[in-house]
């Protein structure tokens, strides 16, 4: 086990080579992938895994282990050799790379037992990292986080996002490496190899900033050395490479990103120049590399076991929003479970999510207006056995939407709000209203997708998504509406709530939050005119009580009506829809069906074809044939 | 006219102190609103529209205008003033801003005609400033640009990708302001009143940065003259500013954001307050403002007329992947009509829009891994005359969702494409694969969704939404398929084409893309054992031909089964079952039910259900019954 440098050094300087080895020979098996990009790393890499980090490739989830998160996803076999390297698996089954029975896919995911969150959507990783190294100071742990960036994703605003709120939060526990190789996809990078670029503008957000060659083995070692004793600022180091280094015929190439060695010549000749590249290592060879690999020196300490919540302490008839019970249960959560943290983009006071900073500052996490890292921390969170709830207003959940995709990727149990869904908002405008976030999020096959309508619901429904497997979200409203649940009334993720129903009932009218209480009116009137109705709280919306949908159809003559203050496109009109298609049963939908404008809550849901007096007119004049034959 | 500083000064002291009357009265009257964001950018604002723009209050469209975005939209009372200051309209339409009936809405939108997009999602005004910015150059035009930030909302990602591509394109005819207020909605920005902290970061992405006083109207008109004078770079103003300026009991105070003055007492006393801020001028009465304002000096110039384009070049059966056909298809448009750009994130030779850059360089704009500043370009470019076409893969686009959600709301002719589409992109995996796209864009009710299956009918629909009105999106793919189309047939935009028919149909397969040729394969199949299928290929999700889709249900014994490489939400399934659903129709619908995997596009199509082999299944099990009663 040498730890000294120069004993180290030629060690390094093999695995690297070994590391450029395997990625071209896993590439050229699978026809397709990044080799180039995954040579311009293999210093860094074999310096981060073999003499930087502490880990255990055996158990690589280790709450105490050091985190390495690959930002730049496409150089996943390089990742992927580096663990094999390691120890964590057979180096054969590198050669399985992007296939159909492998977990070693084209970008990292979380099926990998190192992989915290999936990355190949640049600029995500470091946002990720964010999180897990806020986690750390969660738990009380020193462990480190690395994340290794490309210089063509540098131009994601999401990476400046972090720089900032890394700095904001003085995250000293946090290395970035920027792999600087100065080629993109499709030509030279915005700032080629210009390395003051980089510093400046790393420096600019308060990160300490190291210029390297990403080639010399010692410069990186000091320069992570250095990061490691840089205290209260988190360090990137820019690391100047070449794309392709090692393989003289590609080095430094425009055309090649992106592109596997054809198996036979090229490859063989690209293989024979790097196996040139092996140093003499007296008792240095591969099978004594993972023995250089520092172990977690701690002992994992368990969380603290969640105490039950107290029931919800709302009154029938009280007025609140939805949101502002919603931030009243995370604070409530809170107390039940230490896991539980909150993160928010400087709108607090309108989610109310400010209720869960005043009693747990510390598991409060500000991001400023900026959405994407946001919910990028809060998978890095998730990852690491946090509970957060990121919230913000639901249409800036669409600055994110590109990290929702991922956190569904990942299945990192991320429990979006998103507040303010609707016209219900009223005079700001449409800009503010959210009136796509349920088809943004239920689009993902692994989301629970909840929408509360009262105060007991929401809490109830708080507690129920942060044990759920897997990412949450729950729209949540402006106005306040009636509490119309008792307190011990109980809920499911895929569930629904059946209102009003009587043997006469001529149709069903499926709402979910303000547009339940459109419907209890509209049910009120048409009762009162001979004509009552089923009416549905549709409070899971993904996944939904395809049961309950269709028995109420079958007891109402099969007349569906959905009513939701949202565009009609992936909403609840689709969802109920496709839930009751397979019983032969179709849906009237009633939604927002065109760009809304400003004007009071009321006004708006009129003017859409979303209030009461829609709905009533629907119901005749779906069901008022079928009446008129029963009269 | 007055024009030196020494006359000027206080009138434009005068302005602004109406400026803050009016956005107040304007509020306070509405019940809501941002009086105190308005406050602090009121000598910013008189500086700009009376001593720095050249425009015509009464043409506000005018080509050669100089442009002003409010990127910080919530202070949308202060550019209504100003306007009406300026003459275009009456001052007492600002007391019926946010009211259903007027278009002076809670945050800007297009609806109004000094309005270029909507702003009040922050952080995205300044990416559209950047196109709008980058028209002047198209058409030869010296009108400025003008945008005015948040402090907050420089935490936006996106800011930043506007500061990186802004000065990479060397945009000297573009000039930000950040109103430096200091506080954010919930609480102190990032940086409060650090000015240095803004300065170094606009320095570090190549901006020329000068910091001011902004309230101090000389030092604003000294920075702004040398805004105009930089050349190579484009300029941000940090002007040093008081929440609330002008009234003494909320300046500065944290808890007013977002807050109307109440009518009465509160509002009389501010009012009261600011009329004592008056200042003496000699002729300089409001009557005479208007005056001070520079018209454009250039007559406008019309755009050349588009030629037309010739018909497709493919034959039947040649193999082309949609992309590349997408990718010919805006270069040949871009020959028969100037004003077609296309706007690239590093992935032109993906999408082949590198053959658009080939021909037209100068209209070819690249922002390199940046979407969110990509779509807001576009935007910005739309809304001044430019057809612009931005792409990258599909995926990706989710990353400008929130721009993509305000694009709609501006309802400008964004012409997005986006490629590698679905599981069919094999072993790249998860991350590169858009399974969402559809639904995120067929979410916004003013959006044309366009899928074409081959080469000829991705050229004719690229010229198709050229001109259709509003936003469009292109969903193409990466593999190659056959040419079914000839060159001499025709598309409409909520078009759909039966591919194949016959009288004893048991059912017809709608699908799209690649899944058009599963489609067919199954037909084939099907029909050897004698149960011959209707094919759609559904090249138009939105707008949807209700009728065709009608009339091949009625056709086919009611059996509609819609097949996609998209997850079940929100794609063709639930559009066309939303559009047969009045007709009582249900739909059966095959898509990726689960996150996918890497793996060969043919081993993916066939592990999640949407290969011919499945399309065949489906067609035995929901028409079986029929064709063995038929027998």
């Amino acid at each position: 086990m040498p730890r000294d440098r120069a004993s180290l050094i030629p060690i390094l300087t093999n695995i690297a080579t070994q590391l450029r080895i395997d990625s071209l020979r896993s590439t050229s098996e699978a026809g397709s992938g990044h080799p180039t990009s995954c040579c311009s790393a293999a210093e860094i890499m074999a310096a981060l895994f073999f003499a930087e980090m502490r880990f255990d490739p055996k158990d690589p989830r280790n709450p105490e282990a050091d985190r390495f998160v690959l930002s730049k996803g496409h150089a996943a076999p390089v990742l992927y050799a580096a663990w094999a390297e390691a120890g964590a698996f057979d180096r054969s089954e590198l050669l399985k790379l992007r296939r159909i029975d492998s977990d070693l896919e084209g970008h990292p995911t979380p099926r990998l037992p190192f992989v915290d969150v999936a990355t190949g959507s640049l600029g995500q990783g470091i946002c990720a990292a964010i999180g897990i190294a806020l986690n750390a100071r969660r738990i009380k742990s020193d462990y480190r986080t690395s994340v290794l960036l490309g210089d063509g994703e540098s131009a994601e605003g999401s990476v400046w996002e972090a720089g900032n709120v890394g700095s904001a939060d003085k995250l000293d526990n946090l290395c970035g490496i920027t792999d600087v190789n100065g080629l993109g996809q499709s030509r030279a990078t915005m700032w080629d190899h210009d390395m003051e670029q980089f510093a400046r503008r790393w420096r600019a957000v308060g990160w300490h900033a190291i210029v390297v060659d990403g080639h010399d083995l010692a410069a990186i070692l000091d320069a992570l050395d250095e990061a490691r004793n840089t205290k209260g600022q988190p360090t990137m180091i820019l690391a100047r490479t070449i794309k392709g280094k090692g393989v003289s015929f590609v080095e430094g190439k425009d055309g090649w990103h992106g592109k596997a060695f054809k198996k036979g010549e090229e490859l063989d000749r690209a293989i024979a120049e790097l196996e040139k590249q092996f140093v003499q290592v007296p008792g240095g060879d591969a099978a004594s590399w993972p023995s250089l690999i520092r172990k977690p020196a701690a002992t994992p300490r368990p969380e603290a076991t969640p105490k039950p919540m107290a029931a919800p302490a709302y009154r029938l008839g009280d007025q609140i929003a939805t949101r502002e019970a919603y931030g009243d249960a995370i604070a409530k959560l809170g107390d039940a479970d230490p896991r539980v943290v909150a993160l928010d983009a400087d709108v607090k006071n309108s989610t109310f999510s400010d209720r869960f900073e005043k009693k747990f500052p510390d598991r409060f996490y500000q991001n400023f207006i900026a959405e994407q890292v946001m919910v990028g921390a809060a998978m890095g969170l998730a990852a690491r056995g946090a509970i957060p709830f990121p919230s913000t207003f639901a249409c800036f959940l669409s600055r994110a939407a590109d990290f929702i995709r991922m956190a569904a990727i990942s299945n990192v149990g991320v429990k979006l709000a998103g507040s303010h869904a609707g016209v219900s908002i009223g005079e700001d405008g449409p800009s503010q209203m959210a009136l796509e976030d349920l088809a943004m999020c239920a689009a993902q096959p692994n989301f629970a997708v909840l929408y509360p309508c009262d105060a007991v619901s929401a809490e109830r429904l708080v507690a129920l998504m942060a044990y759920h497997p897997g990412p949450a979200y729950m729209r949540i409203s402006r106005p306040k509406t009636a509490v119309i649940y008792s307190a011990d009334e109980t809920f499911t993720i895929g569930g629904l709530k059946v209102l009003r129903e009587s043997n006469g009932d001529v149709a069903t009218v499926i709402g979910g939050g303000v547009t339940v209480f459109e419907a209890l009116k509209a049910h009120d009137e048409l009762k009162a005119s001979g004509m009552p109705i089923r009416v549905i709280d549709l409070y899971s919306v993904s996944p939904i009580d395809r049961d309950g949908l269709v028995a109420a159809a079958r007891a109402t003559g099969g007349h569906l009506i959905t009513v939701e203050d949202h565009y009609p496109a992936g909403g609840i009109g689709d969802a109920v829809a496709a839930a009751v298609a397979g019983a032969g049963f179709t849906v009237h939908r009633l939604a927002v069906r065109e760009i809304p404008r400003s004007g009071k809550p009321d006004e708006l849901l009129d003017r859409y074809g979303i209030s009461a007096r829609h709905i009533v007119s629907a119901v005749r004049a779906v069901a008022g044939k079928t009446v008129g034959a029963r009269r």
